[in-house]
């Protein structure tokens, strides 16, 4: 007799990351050909220095760095992303209106669990992110799809469209994973007045808005206006990551900004999965954002050199078109008749580069995906791209 | 108009350590008569020196610590684990059996999700682990309670007679939280028995495993034999936690012991949940595993002569009737007429000693609920121990 198989979880895709990695498993790499990776959004580099002193110092001498602390997070941190979101975001942010969390995908796991159960919809922008897709098809919540238009942008008339007595949510990323596209800040506008009028929750994950080229921490500038509505936490979920900021992917820290009421739901769902965060990532993430928010800023500034590359590098590539480009990833279509999870493997080993096919980030009868590649290449500095550029156009498909 | 509300998380109860928290929030203690805390199971010490060395050296000099590692874990690790676990527990133990987790919760949280999806049914012994408890109501599982007999402990007659087609797992904690118990190998293999019979799982949280009496690392001596059954993966999923053995409940850092198959579906969990355990836990764990064995072997013997003082102090104060005892644990009876919430809140204001009502262990129907209160004692030494008493004997309910 084999054991119970909960059949969402059974209907729930294998992780696309891992998939990836079995296909360069055993795989020896030309020497003059080494790998390209660029498959996931990873940081290849450990944080700066001084960052990790402070946490070997915090490891070494603070006895609080090995206990449990508050499920909700360090208060020292709600408080300091408090005030400087109330900065950056142009509005008033409460430290109660701030939790830490195991990273941004636990971010995003606990706010859904307050929303939305077995049977519920939650509309999601395509191409859509793996986990956010895994998540709603565990819980068997139906994941409804809006594809996106030009640009790779959502259209806000087409979700209304996609609205049910039993939709919950909508769920935008920005700067996108894995389209990289940049969503106007009047489309975030109209799309919180559509939750609003609907009674749902907009939920926005920015992970990668510290490489959002509208940020800039000295000129003010910021990504959208949607924390300069005083009630904004009557329809607004925003998620953030310290992962990519400041290179702390292995620690797992994430934020969740939303009503005090909503995070007393959300404090239910930690204390019984998470218990706490990780002290110690904590400790890195508060050093971080005292410390390095310049440093933070040459990180941008790379990013969108990088960025500009991959733009170029594509004007210069025949037949290959890019569908969105930012903050991490370049989404594209490639020209050749295989679908695209063959492509992917057909590139490691050919020309020994590892990208991820559009299957993993589109339904199952969306024909896009087998057209499309999601190529993440911050990973790769200049040098780096111009080789990946070489070796795809060597490629014959 | 307000938000959505998962109807299933709004009936799910909150916290109870953070409950009890507020209980003595703003309390300003007497100098004479300082706070005696036995509401969490938790070290109030950092773990050794030469570990927190391990860590800064780690934290400073190792860039894989900050960043991604394998959803499953460090492989070491799981090594570590499978060899170690093959020989305390005489059974076989394989690598690709073993998956690391963001502590013990999220190790069952990740299990139960494979299991059990809304409408099914999970068999818990009472009194129960209350985040075992708000695991299942939020995913809209229902828990049924198999209420203990003497000594706290579960019968499988009476298991067996609440099992129904909808009934996916069996859970057992030994030794018990909150009620202490040490589950004897017999009933252990018993209720193994029960569960492989009728197509069920039986997860065993063995968090306090390293406190066991019956648990000696030179003599062999184990708490049970369920590993000893080559078919073991067939019906058993074990689940760990680095927690309390090496003081580590501040990094997040447990396992689950099953088969590849049920871990394979375990990583869709993890991966969108937690995307990778943090590495530097998982490089506490592992050094934990390979240096602190005599160290853990003589924290057990302290919590064991801790336990003695338990049972002698109980002995002796007329009137309270201890339950169980055990690793981290009493679960006693208390004698007043007021409900236990009343006199938990009562023993802060009048004598500083913060415990937990019985009813926080109990469904809310169970009129015993009312009369129990868990004591974590670990928490305090002999001295305090004697303290303890004194205070209980002064109170007068």
């Amino acid at each position: 007799m084999t054991l119970p198989l909960n059949p969402a979880m059974a209907a729930t895709f294998p992780p696309p990351v891992m998939e990836a990695r079995r296909w360069i498993e055993g795989i020896s790499f030309p020497a003059g050909r080494p790998l390209i990776n660029v498959s996931q959004a990873a940081p290849v580099d450990p944080p700066p220095l001084a960052l990790r002193q402070a946490l070997a110092e915090a490891a070494l001498n603070d006895p609080a760095a090995h206990l449990y602390g508050p499920v909700l997070g360090l208060p020292a941190l709600r408080e300091e992303i408090a005030v400087q979101w109330s900065a950056a975001y142009g509005g008033a942010v409460a430290p109660s209106q701030v939790a830490i969390t195991q990273g941004c995908n636990q971010a995003f796991c606990a706010v859904m669990a307050t929303l939305a159960g077995a049977g519920d919809e939650v509309i999601l922008p395509t191409p859509w992110y793996f986990n956010h897709k895994m998540w709603l098809d565990m819980q068997d919540v139906r994941a409804v799809p809006l594809a996106c238009g030009a640009g790779l942008l959502p259209e806000p008339e087409a979700a209304a469209a996609l609205i049910t007595p039993r939709t919950r949510a909508i769920v935008l990323v920005s700067p996108n994973n894995p389209g990289g596209t940049e969503y106007p800040a009047s489309l975030m506008a109209a799309f919180r007045d559509l939750a609003r009028a609907r009674g749902l929750a907009l939920i926005v994950d920015e992970t990668y808005r510290d490489f959002d080229s509208r940020h800039h921490i000295t000129t003010g500038g910021r990504p959208h206006e949607l924390f300069t509505d005083p009630d904004w936490d009557d329809v607004l979920i925003q998620l953030y990551s310290f992962s990519k900021a400041y290179r702390l992917t292995g620690h797992r820290v994430g934020a969740i900004v939303a009503s005090a009421a909503r995070l007393a739901e959300v404090e239910k769902f930690l204390d019984t999965v998470a218990i706490c965060p990780g002290q110690l990532g904590q400790i890195a993430a508060l050093w971080g954002m005292r410390n390095l928010a310049q440093w933070v800023a040459g990180e941008r500034d790379e990013i969108l050199a990088r960025r500009q590359a991959m733009v170029a590098g594509f004007d210069a590539l025949p037949d290959w078109r890019l569908l969105g480009c930012g903050a991490y990833f370049a989404y594209v279509e490639h020209p050749y008749p295989l679908p695209s999870p063959e492509i992917a493997k057909r590139l490691v080993r050919e020309v020994s580069v590892l990208m991820l096919p559009g299957t993993m980030f589109q339904p199952e009868d969306a024909p896009e995906g087998a057209r499309q590649m999601r190529i993440a290449f911050a990973n790769i500095d200049r040098d780096g791209i111009g080789e990946l550029f070489r070796r795809l156009a060597a490629f014959r498909g």
